[in-house]
C-alpha cells in the first residue's frame, strides 16, 4: 500500500447514506489511515427555500433524511457526483438502486484507476436489455473498478443512534476488505467480511420477496406458525436461488446478518411486510399504496419478485420457486393472496 | 410389515399432547393402517368436581388444556400410564421434559419390544449423576426401543385451530418415519423427514435460551438490529454447538422448521421473550415471574442455559459460547442484563 492517505467519498446521502456518513466520518477522525475530508454527493433539493447542501454544510446535519444526527465536520456535502468521486480511492455507493447506472455514468470519467467501490444498495437492477443485473456488477461495469458490498440487519436510523447492530462485507480482496472493515466498524456495529460477495448481495434483493409472502400472512390472519414457515420455505428458496445461480459459496453464508439476521427483522418490521398487510386488508393496489404509505416511494420486493421471475422464466427454473412464483402473481393481481396458502401446502420442500 | 393393525398411544394430554391427539385421531379415521382406538394417558385431575379422564371420555373436549377444540371419539383417555402404553406400536410422547423419566420408568415393563417412540418434548434432562442427556436417549434408555422426534415452530393452539404450519421429524429409519408421517401429516401440517434426529432436538432446546436473550434485549430497549444480531449470534451458538457435540448433522438442518422456523416464533412470540422482557424491566428474580405470569409452570430457557453451561464446563468450552453463558449469568443475577451487549461486542464470530 502506498503512504499517501486513502480519499474516501460517500456517494448518497438518503437515510443510509447520511448513516454511513456519519459512522465513517468519526472513525477517519481517529485513524491515520484515510483524509481527514469525505466529500458526500448530495441530490440537490430545496428544503424551506435553503440548498440541502447548504443545510448540511453549514449546519451538519441532513434535515431531510437523517434528522436529529449530528454528521461530523469532515462530512463536505457536494451537489457534483462527478466532482464528489474524483481523486476518491474508495467509493461508498448509498443510492437506490434504481438510481445506479444512471450515477455511474455520470462519474465514471472521474474515478481513480486504482480505486474501488462498495456498495450498499438492496436489489437487482433490469438493464436496457431487460436482462436482471447485480448492482455490483452494473458499478463494475460502469466504473470498471472492483465492487464489494455491505448487507445486513440494519435500519438505518437505529444504526445512526448507536445501537448495537452487524452487517457482512462482501471481498475477496482480503486489503480492501480491511479497509472497509476500518472504516466502517464501531464498538455497535461489528463487520464480518466473507468472500461470497454475489450470494450477500443476491439475499438482500430476495429477503424483501419473502417479506412481502410474510406481509400477506399477516393479512390474511395466519399466526405464527404459518409466518414462520413462510420465512423458512422463503429462505429455503433464497438458498435454491443462490446454489442454482451462485454455486460455490460458503453453505453457512444464510446464517450471517445478509442472510437469516436481515430476513427475519424485515418480515417482522419492515416496510414490505407492512404495505402487503395492507394490500391484502384494503384491496388497494401496490401503486396506490406506495403513494398513501411511503409518500411514493418504491417498494423493493414486488420489483424484485417480478425481476426474480424475468430471470427465472428465462431459465425455465420457475416451478422450483412456488413462494416467489406466489408473490409475483398475488402483486399483479393474477392470485388470490389466500392462495399463497397452496403454494406452501405443496412445496418441492414436502416432495 | 405385518399385516395386524398397528395400535397408537399418547402419553401426556396437554396442551400439545390433546393437540396431537385430536390430529392423530382424525387421521387414524382415514386410514386403514392404524387401530381406530388410541389410549391418550391422562394425568388425573378434579376439574370443577369431575375427572379430567372423565369430562374428555364424555365431552370429547380437554376442558383444561385445550377448551374450544373437540378431540375426536376414537381418543380415549386413561389415568392408569402402563395401561395407556400396553400393546401399543407407536407411542407418541408428549410430556414436560422434567416427567420424561418417572413416567417412563412406570410404562416400562408394559412396552412391546417391537414398538418405538416420538419424543415431542423440547429440552435436556439432567439425571441423577447430573449428566445432561437429550429426551429421546432417556426414553430409549428407559424402554428400550427407537425414539425419534418431532420439532418446529408449532404453537400448540394454533396447529389445533389448523393453521398453516410444519414440522420436522427425525429419524434414520426410513419406514418408521413414514409411519409417523402418515400418523401426523395433514393438508394444514406439513412433516419434512430429516436423519438427524439428535440436531433435531438439541435445536429445539437451545431455541429457548437465545429467546431469553431476545426477551432481555426487548426489555432493555434495544430495538430491531440488535434483537436481529442477538438471534444470529445464538443460532451460531447452537450451529457451534451441534458441530461440537453431534457432529455428522448436514449443514442445511439449520434451516429446518426446527431451526430457524422454532427459534425465530419463540424469540418474537414465545413466552421465553416475554418473561425475560419482563425480568429486565421489573427487576424480580425467574421464580417470582414463573409465578405471576405462567401460574407456577417452569420456565424452559433458564433451565436450558444451566443445563447447557453443565455440559460446556465439563468439556471445558464455555469459552466458545459467550451468549448462552451471559443468559445463564444474567438468569442467575451474576451479571447485570445490559451486560449482554459485551458478550456480543466480543463475540467469537467477528475475530
Amino acid at each position: 500500500m502506498s503512504d499517501k492517505l486513502k480519499r474516501v467519498a460517500i456517494i448518497g446521502s438518503g437515510n443510509w447514506g447520511s448513516t454511513i456518513a456519519k459512522i465513517v466520518g468519526n472513525n477517519i477522525k481517529k485513524f491515520g489511515t484515510f483524509e481527514n475530508e469525505i466529500k458526500m454527493y448530495v441530490y440537490e433539493e430545496m428544503i424551506d427555500g435553503k440548498k440541502l447542501t447548504d443545510i448540511i454544510n453549514q449546519e451538519h446535519e441532513n434535515k431531510k433524511y437523517l434528522p436529529g444526527h449530528k454528521l461530523p465536520d469532515n462530512v463536505v456535502a457536494c451537489a457534483d457526483v462527478a466532482e464528489s468521486a474524483k481523486d476518491a480511492d474508495i467509493l461508498l455507493i448509498v443510492l437506490p438502486h434504481q438510481f445506479i447506472e444512471r450515477t455511474c455514468s455520470t462519474m465514471k470519467d472521474q474515478i481513480k484507476r486504482t480505486a474501488f467501490a462498495v456498495s450498499f444498495s438492496k436489489g437487482f437492477y433490469v438493464n436496457k436489455d431487460k436482462k436482471v443485473e447485480l448492482i455490483s456488477a452494473v458499478i463494475n461495469r460502469q466504473l470498471d473498478i472492483p465492487c464489494y458490498v455491505l448487507m445486513g440487519a440494519n435500519i438505518a436510523n437505529e444504526v445512526a443512534a448507536g445501537t448495537f447492530c452487524e452487517a457482512t462485507v462482501g471481498s475477496r480482496n482480503y486489503e480492501h476488505a480491511q479497509l472497509i472493515k476500518g472504516l466502517i466498524q464501531t464498538d455497535e456495529f461489528r463487520i464480518v467480511i466473507k468472500p461470497d460477495t454475489e450470494v450477500i448481495e443476491v439475499l438482500g434483493a430476495l429477503k424483501n420477496i419473502v417479506a412481502v409472502a410474510a406481509g400477506f400472512s399477516d393479512g390474511l390472519g395466519f399466526g405464527d406458525n404459518t409466518k414462520a414457515a413462510v420465512i423458512r420455505l422463503g429462505l429455503k428458496e433464497m438458498v435454491k436461488f443462490c446454489e442454482e445461480f451462485f454455486p460455490g459459496h460458503h453453505p453457512q453464508i444464510f446464517l450471517e446478518s445478509c442472510g437469516v439476521a436481515d430476513l427475519v427483522t424485515t418480515c417482522y418490521g419492515g416496510r414490505n411486510r407492512r404495505v402487503a398487510e395492507a394490500f391484502v386488508k384494503t384491496g388497494k393496489d401496490i401503486k396506490t399504496l406506495e403513494e398513501e404509505m411511503l409518500n411514493g416511494q418504491k417498494l423493493q420486493g414486488p420489483d424484485a419478485a417480478a425481476e426474480v421471475m424475468e430471470w427465472l422464466k428465462s431459465k425455465g427454473q420457475t416451478n422450483k420457486f412456488p413462494l416467489f412464483s406466489a408473490v409475483h402473481d398475488i402483486c399483479e393481481r393474477r392470485l388470490e393472496p389466500k392462495l399463497l396458502l397452496e403454494a406452501l401446502r405443496h412445496h418441492p420442500e414436502y416432495w
